[in-house]
This record gives structure tokens, C-alpha cells and sequence, in this order.
């Protein structure tokens, strides 16, 4: 028996369930856009974030005090909500210290499945630090990848096999999982230009109907670093204290 | 709105409910082996194929006149059944005008979840032949890969990419879906050499182990074609007559 962390890539929300044997850090994956948008917020100082998975459960906290409550639903930001799931809304100051109660179409709904293990947010705004939280510790680990409306989706999965390849040549992690092979191998298809590769990609194609190219430019490509990893701690993700 | 066919890929049973929207051609694919077998039997003459979903089912065919009872579970062959799950164990004429019962982990189950469509089992083995077969006919089409115990595997994904490619490239199908994507990067990957792509596969290893080489290089390079496409008609997959 190998002593080597295992590495396990889950393709989308309905695949979750295969992987539930053994409590493990489960590093949940939505590019475009709710794991980015966390990031983000927690880069320009939210001081937590409730996700949630219903639009009921998220109007509930409209009105109360320091919250922040955003909504997305099929790509859309909806009517009657502060915020919507675009990262470049969380840019500002005006969310410092206040909560984040966010909904979205797939996120969400990721981050509350996998509630029973360590679960922290992942994208490309926190990649380096979501790496050295995973190297520092000792579980095994499931990058599990948000999708869209249940099935499998691109962005998601180049992320995570840029994050696979990462842990597996760090020599601690072994793999026999084929989602994991095949994560990896789209990542090297696309690493030169991730936009481009995505060009043709079904959420692409519903961003490009709604004019969200900025939005898809930075979530590949981020124009700053965030050294936090937001961690779930008693339904709330807050940020890891190293 | 485009006139033209519809193509998805399902990358997994457990994802299959996501497509059950219209009636469509629905191909099989379960490489290793459960396709390649099907391929295989008919092209050396059986006259039909029953895939149950449990032992329990195969075992009521056994001696029952006509009757080959074969079966599968976690790519071994099991005590107490005339065949198993290896295509060269069909190759022979003593299979000529019977009815093989099949039960296997993954494709058999496939296989049933897909009924009310239009079914048709393909494999390397009867590539070109389903190719002409789904060219010639109207419907939308769903290449379904049979993966293993409900996840993604990537011997089946392959094969979807190149059928898939085959398909857009003829020009009368459109896709919107990240699967067809996926899949059809995968398989220009790995198109030079699949068995050496799919040496750290996690199927390869279990077969290693079982020392089914042979086996994954007839399924992935088969030694003829088969010009039959066995389709689903009254619970029985039979030869579909041009």
C-alpha cells in the first residue's frame, strides 16, 4: 500500500455521490462564475458568505443588516437582488466586512453538497493558495467541479487538471482515477490560451448572448493574486487563518 | 433556427437522465468490452442478444436450448456461465443462429436505461458501419458511454470523440454541448496510439492486473469490421437489416 494522498476529480454534482467514502478536503470548482466571484469578494474584504441553494432562502436576508444578498440564475443577475454573480461588482470597498449570501445556478448547490467534508472555494484568482493549503495538510482530496445544471461542463474541468498536475508532480498525491487523466490532458489542449479554447464551449456561448466577455476574461485570467482560501466552517465560508 | 441534427455525448449512466428530452438514436458504447463483445458475436454469426441487468436474470436462460449465458462483473468472468466478456471468446462458429444472454457491469445497464430510443451497440469493431447507419436516418443523436460503475471512464470517452468528430464533420449535425468537446479533444490526444494513451487508465490497470492485454488490444484495434449494427428491437438487440 502506497501511503500517498489520493487525488480524485469529480466532473459534476450528479458524479458527487460516487465519492463519498472518507472525509477529504473537497476544493469546490465553478470558473464562471460563483467560485470566482467568492474569491474575489474575499480578496476585497467580505467577511463571510452564506451560500445558499433556494432564491427563498437568499431573500430572506434582504434588508438585514450588513448583508450583501446576490442571486444568479441561468447566467442572469436578477431583479430585486444587491448583487449578481459577475466578480467585477465585488470590486469595491462598499462590501468590506459585511456577509455575502449568494445563490447561483451551479455553486452553490456544489458547496452544500459536499457540507460533511473540509470544503473550500477554488478558481484561478486563489489557484496558488488553494496549492499550498491542500500541500500543507494530510487528507485525501476531490476537486469537484460545479458543472452546468448537473452535467459535465469545460471550464470547470480545465481548472481542475490544472490543479491535478500540480498536486500529482508534487509526489505526495497518487491517482487512479480516469476523470483525473482526462482533466489533465484537456488542461494541456488549452493552457496556451484557455479564452480561445473555450471560444466554443456551451457557457461561452451563453455568456457570449449576454455580453459577459469581460467577466469570462477574468475569470480565466485573473488580474490579481488573492492569497485567501475561503474554508466552510458551520454553514458559513469565512476565511482560512494559516 | 438551425435544420440541423442535434449531438450529444453522455459521459456517464448516472448523467443519462439529463438527456431524456425527444426520441433519439441512442449508440452504446462500452469498449472494454461489453460492446466489443456484441460487435464481435454478431459478426460470427449469433441471431440475437438479451443483456440483463442482473446474474440473477442470466442465470434463468441457462440450459435452455439455443442459449449462450455470459456474464460480467468487475471485468471478471464468472463460475457457473458458459462465456464471459472477452471478444475472442466469440470468435468461433459454435455461437452461429443462437441467442447469447449477456449481464455485465456497466454496458448492459446502459444498454436498458436507453430503451425507449432508438438503441444501436457500437464499438471499434463496427465503427464505420454505425457511422453509415446514423448518417442514413433522421433523428437527434446521444453517443452514451457506459463508464464504469456509474463514472466517467475514459476508453468510452474516447471512442465518442472520434464518432462525434466523424458526425460534426459530415455537416449535418450541430452540438452545443462541452461533452462533444471534451471528447473529441481527448481523442485527438490519444488518436496516434490509444492503448499507449490508455496505459494509466483506470480500466488498463484493473485489466493488467487480470491480464487482459490481448483483450484491450483486439477492443481498441480490432482485427476486422464487423458491417452489422445490432439494434434494440423488442428487448432483443438483433441485426439491423439495410
Amino acid at each position: 500500500m502506497s501511503d500517498k494522498r489520493n487525488l480524485n476529480v469529480c466532473l459534476s454534482p450528479e458524479l458527487f455521490h460516487l465519492f463519498s467514502e472518507g472525509k477529504k478536503i473537497v476544493v469546490v470548482v465553478d470558473v464562471l462564475r460563483a467560485t470566482s466571484v467568492i474569491s474575489t469578494a474575499f480578496h476585497y474584504g467580505i467577511k463571510d458568505v452564506i451560500a445558499v441553494e433556494s432564491l427563498e432562502a437568499a431573500a430572506r436576508y434582504k434588508g438585514k443588516e450588513n448583508c450583501i444578498v446576490a442571486a444568479e440564475r441561468n447566467a442572469e443577475a436578477l431583479d430585486g437582488f444587491d448583487y449578481g454573480n459577475s466578480p467585477f461588482q465585488y470590486m469595491n470597498d462598499e462590501i468590506k466586512g459585511k456577509t455575502l449570501v449568494l445563490t447561483t445556478t451551479n455553486g452553490t448547490r456544489a458547496i452544500n453538497m459536499a457540507k460533511q467534508h473540509v470544503v473550500i472555494i477554488s478558481s484561478f484568482v486563489n489557484f496558488k493558495e488553494v496549492y499550498n493549503f491542500i500541500k500543507n495538510r494530510e487528507e485525501d482530496v476531490l476537486i469537484f467541479c460545479s458543472g452546468w445544471k448537473g452535467n459535465f461542463n469545460m471550464e470547470d474541468s480545465l481548472f481542475a487538471g490544472k490543479l491535478a498536475e500540480k498536486l500529482l508532480n508534487s509526489d505526495n498525491f497518487q491517482s487512479n482515477c480516469d476523470s483525473v487523466l482526462a482533466a489533465i490532458s484537456l488542461y494541456k489542449s488549452a493552457e496556451n490560451d484557455l479564452f480561445l479554447y473555450l471560444e466554443n464551449s456551451a457557457h461561452r456561448n451563453r455568456l457570449k448572448h449576454l455580453n459577459m466577455e469581460p467577466d469570462t476574461r477574468f475569470c480565466l485570467s485573473p488580474t490579481f493574486e488573492s492569497d485567501i482560501v475561503p474554508i466552510l466552517k458551520d454553514g458559513k465560508l469565512i476565511r482560512h487563518e494559516k
